[in-house]
């Protein structure tokens, strides 16, 4: 299923513009889903609304036809690179070819993503084509709605998701405590041992990821702390895991938090309260919502319970220090975001809810589910159970 | 050890600018080797002469204070995002923060990677600050050569991509062969199954990747084919892993073509070339000779047995259709070339050298080692047998 690009087509009009250009790798998301094709290096798409059209180096250029969403695929050598790079230096030629290719399709001037090479702009704006970093970001506005294939791209890859959650758990539930720390086979069971078996489950699902958190302690009061080291009892586990479909290059992103063991009183007031926000912050989740009335839900359990938030302390270091959410796709941030700045929910969005407590003198406290936002309200995609001691 | 900037300190002079600037995340390698420090959203680095300062995200502040080689980190609370996003949209307000920013460190000019966002300095340069897209990319020239630490992290990955290569290998040697399909344990073996096996041993090693090569056949004929399916017996089965690791980031990326059976007479022809381009490559190393040369060296072996390269027929599609290698490093392609336009080599250079001949007709036959460019000659760290024939 290609991408509906109506909108795409209504804002290169209202820009007054002939056209949107992306040059970039398919690591760009951007570039991907215009593209729809996937390559290491960076190539140049470009949209009108008459056509998309591709310039791709020769390598990529036979699956390019195959694979792309192009109307017409064309490589350097359909150009006059070679003769270029006889007279200039490289990033003239590449800038000479680069208005060639434009000027094949009569555009004189495009827009692009603000994330646009300058060298690129620059290069073209020499050879007189007119080229404006669209401040909308039409495209990442456009990515947020998802549509059915990627809806089912994102469900795939949360059931890989939940599948390495339970081989995280199980590691907890079935490790043996010694002087407060957990044991897997006689060896003290760390971080890192809980992220390979992570790893290695969701390969098996055909996932695969970056990064992944197993942050235990003092590591969990620090939200963007991967942890390290051994794991122990008693204290707050969180496991936030956002992992990416190697086929499809879409995400899913859950976090659960665990304790082997007994649970501080704060730790259980914390987790409590954390689910409240969560079941606070999903019944604000309907189209037409804003992003910011979905993190003032998730602010006001915390606040009401005279927890520091940033809308109470803006330079708080504990308590609720991040926003509620964030939409997820190709990339794994991206639009809609559940903050006090964020506009309206529409069906098709996919995001996170993610309440969150972090203090080191008490440890960390997320859970984070995904849904997605639907006509009358929203779909938790998330199975996982919410519960905080691993027996 | 933090990298020798005093290259960046003159171009920054010669440039007649005031400093070099990036706004990436820690994706970009520019930005990860500047500022010494990663994170998953933009950032902006400013490099002087004087000093390195860093602007972060809140979140990101007391890590960026301790891991970055920044003399200075500041985060928007140091500046008046608040009081800008009142009055002005996202962009607007983001790019006064960054005029600001510069102006506390008297900058009024910089240099920037051909990559930076045309968003960011198109917002500059209305606040008067001039951006010069750097023709150069003289980062990606100062990357290329590798401190001490450099070379060990790649050395360290390559070991692990060597104990990958053996379980693939020991995967197709232990594998029964009916109707000409490879068996494993009563199942075809596939390309999928054997990535599964790289991956899971490059995990165990501390190393991660986004995507590997065991194509066979025709697969292998297109090297820019990942491979899907069962494996056959008596065609050539190319496994090219390029693997990362995940704390040092640094990569290392090695080749093998494999047969299990028969191969025809001119698969072995094509192999037994092919080692002899990469011998007459690797010959051709050593400071001061060109990527040019190097490419040349290996195109003459296979030209001279009256095989097509690029240099005798440029639209070719069968025979030596790439480039000699690449340098390797925080990106798996980076600087150094070894290609018709590729400059001189540097005691410090990573490089990979990978001679190769395709045709669907017959399949594909790649070899690729990585070696460290030296004072007087090179160090080949690739110690994996080469070897065609799988028993």
């Amino acid at each position: 299923m290609e991408p509906d690009l109506s909108l795409l087509s209504d804002h290169v009009r209202e820009l007054d513009v002939d056209g949107y250009l992306i040059h970039a790798a398919s690591t760009d998301s951007n570039q991907r889903y215009l593209a729809g094709f996937g390559a290491p290096d960076p190539f140049v798409t470009l949209y009108t609304p008459s056509g998309l059209h591709l310039l791709v180096s020769g390598l990529e250029y036979g699956r390019a036809q195959k694979e792309s969403h192009a109307d017409t695929v064309e490589r350097p050598s359909d150009y006059d690179l070679s003769e270029y790079r006889q007279q200039y230096p490289e990033h003239e030629a590449t800038a000479r070819m680069h208005a060639d290719f434009l000027n094949t399709y009569d555009v004189d001037s495009v827009a692009v993503p603000e994330t646009f090479p300058l060298g690129t702009a620059d290069g073209l704006r020499k050879h007189g084509i007119e080229v404006e970093a669209d401040a909308d970001d039409v495209l990442t506005v456009i990515r947020s709605v998802k549509t059915a294939d990627e809806l089912d791209h994102i469900r795939t890859v949360q059931a890989a998701n939940e599948a390495a959650m339970v081989a995280a758990e199980d590691l907890i539930a079935t490790a043996t405590v010694s002087d407060g720390v957990l044991y897997d086979d006689g060896e003290p069971l760390t971080s890192e041992r809980v992220k390979e078996a992570i790893e290695i489950e969701l390969l098996r699902h055909g996932c695969a990821l970056d990064e992944t958190i197993v942050a235990c302690g003092k590591d969990a009061a620090d939200p963007h702390n991967r942890g390290s080291g051994p794991l122990h009892a008693n204290e707050s586990i969180i496991i936030d895991i956002f992992p990416r479909g190697k086929a499809s290059k879409y995400h899913s992103d859950m976090t659960r938090t665990f304790c082997k063991g007994e649970p501080s009183d704060t730790l259980r007031e914390w987790y409590e309260l954390t689910a409240e926000a969560l079941s606070a912050a999903l019944d604000a989740v309907e189209p037409g919502a804003t992003g910011a009335d979905v993190h003032a839900a998730a602010c006001e359990v915390y606040e009401d319970a005279g927890l520091p938030t940033f809308r109470t302390e803006p330079t708080t270091e504990v308590g609720f220090i991040h926003s509620t959410g964030h939409g997820v796709g190709l990339d794994v941030h991206e639009l809609p975001g559940l903050n006090p700045r964020a506009g309206e929910l529409s069906a098709g969005h996919v995001i996170t809810v993610e309440p969150g407590l972090y203090d080191p003198a008490v440890g960390g406290v997320r859970i984070e589910d995904i849904v997605f936002v639907t006509e009358d309200g929203y779909e938790n995609i998330t199975e996982y159970p919410i519960d905080l001691v691993v027996e």
